[in-house]
């Protein structure tokens, strides 16, 4: 298996992007090769000035840069030659089998959209996120963010999408999925979520268990996967990150916000494309990016495309 | 000044309600008189036991009661002699200047659409919540649910509506508006924010700020009003409560984080409508019931309706 990581991609790249590859190094499969793609002699000094044999890589030279501020669809289309296009470039090709980068968000959702396929029978890919919840569990909110305006038979899939993770890569027999909404009540919601309601209820694909109210979120045992559109999704991902640093400037530290900061968990897998993608945060730390490839080995192990691939053909 | 209090309204009606009436007597002006709507023998029972002389109020016996169960608009339209319908009837014939009530939320929003008319030349009417910074000042959010489908015309009106209660309830010079996105830069978002933006890029009425991100919210000095649709502000404020919720239950707790749970603020705000209405959140405490009524008293102060009229004469 090879899994390419984009040297060049978030805030503290390539210094976080390189500390965080070699710190990967002890715990992946010996099966495994991970592929570095940015400026060589750049990955090269820092392997060395960290005591790291940079043999244990394969290192692909890329020349340009996408910036974490640039137009995402003009930086992508024109930096042939940079680290991140180079990734969606071999993946495509099958030079690579997954790929992981902690740059440009929208540059990586155009990569997903432009290079890769969805899936047979999937409307639109997604992101999510997996959060702590009070009771020691995670569970798995999507989409946060890969689309902006949804409909209503998307936040459908989103839920079948959810259901298969988090079966096969959270360990969760029957999971249950809920729909967030603005209240417990069936025609309660915007246009989409009663919409999506109506289809979700009659699932034969997984278990919904009706609408959760977002003060309930945490508190655990009510939802292993919670359904929403992207911009309610992203909205509330990064509202919990802002609680973590309330909890920070505050000097209220628990253990359990710290699964609210986004900077230091293992990136939001995209779902729903046909090779397995993880989108890390830009403030990625070492451990995050060393999180982003053990996520994606394990979607590989998993074989999650191919799950999702033999689920989705009913669709066609 | 009259302001009528639905004492049947909320989980621990009428006893909660009416101790918080009693509680905001020493606190409202002499010339504010507070009329009592609920089940009188009750009232008259409660004050007994509390020490309290029941002459101080009006009261006005009404023999139904709508629990918060109940479906909001059947509710409303079939108990037409309940606490929570006398006092939008009251408020209608102008025998009442204010009404506050903790009771059913939806049957709160019916009344407020079906016996009061919006002010002319205002879409839609929306709620709004007042939310603490870590700065020690205070953010206007609105829509938090009152619309659950919004247009960006409606955006743009609640930014106006914003910046004036900022101005006259918050007492903030000139407060700054901003629009809650998934990214900051003008193109970010769904349609109905994209389209947002570019209405209020160009007021004339209000200084917007530009978009704003859930994880920056409560840092302070970037808002005073956060202007998002009724879906996404009802999630937020709920999220936010969940948040306080937690550091309750993980004993984290701050001053701070008091200012999230809604169960012990004033209510929040009707906004667009020809007479102030409060809505208390259904667990409100005598105190959150004491500061319902001091809203409602400040809005009929700052003449908060007539400063909405004036405004929205452009419109027509």
């Amino acid at each position: 298996m090879r899994i390419g990581v984009d040297v060049m991609g978030g805030d503290y790249a390539p210094q976080n992007i390189v500390l965080g590859a070699i710190e990967s190094l002890s715990k992946i499969s010996s099966d495994t090769s991970l592929v570095l793609l940015g400026d060589k002699p750049r990955i090269l000094d820092i392997c060395r000035q960290n005591g790291c044999d940079a043999s244990s890589f394969e290192i692909v030279h890329t020349s340009q840069v996408i910036r974490m501020n640039e137009h995402p669809v003009k930086s992508y289309t024109s930096k042939k030659d940079s680290s991140l296009v180079a990734g969606f470039n071999m993946l495509a090709k099958k030079e690579l089998d997954a790929f992981a980068s902690a740059g440009n968000t929208g540059a990586m959702l155009t990569g997903c959209q432009t290079a890769l396929r969805p899936i047979p029978g999937i409307m639109r890919p997604c992101i999510s996120a997996e959060m702590p919840l009070l009771n020691g569990k995670k569970m798995l909110i999507l989409d946060v963010g890969f689309n902006t305006d949804s409909k209503p038979d998307m936040l459908y899939q989103f839920g079948y999408l959810g259901s298969i993770y988090a079966k096969e890569m959270m360990g969760i027999e029957n999971p249950g999925i809920s729909l967030l909404n603005i209240g417990e009540e069936e025609d309660k919601g915007d246009m989409v979520a009663r919409e999506a309601y109506k289809l979700m209820i009659d699932s034969a694909h997984y278990r919904f268990c009706g609408n959760i109210e977002a003060n309930h979120l945490f508190s655990g045992d009510i939802a292993d996967v919670v359904v929403t559109d992207g911009f309610t999704g992203n909205v509330l991902l990064k509202q919990a990150e802002g609680m973590y640093g309330l909890t920070q400037s505050l000097d209220v530290k628990h253990k359990f916000f710290e699964g609210f900061n986004y900077e230091s968990y293992g990136g939001t897998p995209v779902l729903g494309i046909s090779s397995p993608v993880i989108i890390g945060h830009g403030s990625s730390s070492p451990l995050a990016v060393a999180n982003m490839v053990l996520k994606a080995e394990s979607a590989l192990n998993n074989k999650l495309v191919g799950k999702f691939i033999e689920a989705f053909s009913y669709e066609h």
